[in-house]
């Protein structure tokens, strides 16, 4: 099952997509929304981000060999920071980068979303919660990350936060390809399967701190080969069997 | 005007103080919330956190003598973090210690509740966009802090981010008190005076990085003196002129 958020004529719905076409739901999806009225044609609405989350959980250096391209070891349990709701934008709205930063970066990450509270759980409750997965985009100010060591203003502008284009439920995240293309060119490539934590494993620990909220979003870390992207470029992230996020910078 | 949000009879409502009567409102303060129906006894309903913020921004280091009892020197912008909104509590309600740390810190602050949607604002923008002040204690996992650097998983904790009592509009944030007490004995005092960056100034650096919604939370940093909280103490932090936020610890 896919699912989506989306405008069309003026309003904003979440929405069921099968094949070409989206059904409007009663609801958020993991709230058991239901399908009611017409379908529409997937061309004629415009894809918002899927989600609309109490909070955005984002995990640091989750794979081995972008830890050490940034210089550092891979924690011995997940290192956690949060995106603010306001960075999230949807398919296709610009990445804007900001004035006090010359060097913005992209970042393809899987995306999970949670499908009910999770407080204190262990990994089978945890994989129990996952209600999808989606792409992200974890955009960065590398510069301003350097230069503060803390993350929150460097990974928190609006806009840094891509998510979409939709959410699958029926993936099996053991072994996915993770890409990110800027400009059509290959930037970065990993499988899920090189993540120290597995999305489980992050929510477990995630709700040891925090109570996951249905809609909240984790998102699982990038693989190598961060790079830079500047006004003009089109950013594409992709997740196998899943789907293409596509984002123009301006 | 002192605005707060209640329980009474199983429902959840937003109200209005008067004296020792609440009266209920039609919905949010800062979006326009009108008073209905009876007002209540102060006394009759659970008062609880007064935002239900989309973000809690908070702002490292911005009492010179804080910053120096952590052994840091002032930042020259504000430094940013974000505790996620699943660790807001109102008054009473328990700090729960988590069982990875041993040393939970209290850190009294004046709260700011954003009154108006604010991008990329100069100060008397967001002055304006003041909707008032609250009593907040930004409660910190302090030798989880000292080992990761990173700020999230030491302060996001459930139940990390008491707010209340209640949302004064009415208070001139340029020298108040603020201070806290340990089973009564005083622990923290320093005044809004002494600030690095005043919360318009605050307000409109933020605002240059994410935008603020009506709802949401600022904290605008603590003056030296944080210490230790454990099983069983109740902590109270004060604003002078606005009230007292008490809480125990569980």
């Amino acid at each position: 099952m896919r699912t989506c958020r989306y405008r069309h004529g003026g309003s904003e719905r979440w929405g069921l997509i099968e094949g070409d076409r989206v059904r409007p739901l009663t609801g958020e999806p993991w709230a058991g929304g239901l399908p009611e009225g017409k379908p529409l044609a997937l061309g004629d609405v415009t894809l918002l981000a899927p989600v609309r989350p109490s909070k955005v959980v984002c995990v640091g250096r989750n794979y081995l060999a972008h830890a050490r391209e940034m210089g550092n070891e891979v924690p011995k349990q997940p290192l956690l920071f949060l995106k603010p709701p306001s960075a999230v934008i949807g398919p296709l709205e610009p990445i804007r980068c900001p004035a006090g930063s010359t060097d913005v970066q992209h970042e393809v990450e899987l995306g999970v979303v949670v499908g009910r509270a999770l407080s204190r759980a262990g990994a089978a409750e945890a994989r129990q919660a996952v209600f999808g997965y989606t792409c992200v985009n974890d955009v960065t100010a590398r510069d301003i990350q350097r230069e503060e060591k803390h993350f929150t203003r460097a990974k928190g502008f609006d806009t840094f936060c891509p998510v979409g284009p939709w959410i699958d439920t029926g993936l099996d995240a053991a072994d996915l390809s993770v890409s990110c293309r800027v400009n059509g060119s290959e930037r970065q490539r990993g499988s899920t399967r090189d993540m120290v934590f597995d999305p489980p494993a992050l929510l477990a620990f995630i709700s040891s701190v925090m109570t996951l909220w249905p809609g909240d979003l984790v998102s699982t870390g990038t693989p190598e080969g961060v790079g830079r992207i500047q006004a003009g470029d089109w950013v594409e992230v992709e997740v196998s069997g899943l789907g293409i996020l596509r984002n123009p910078v301006a």
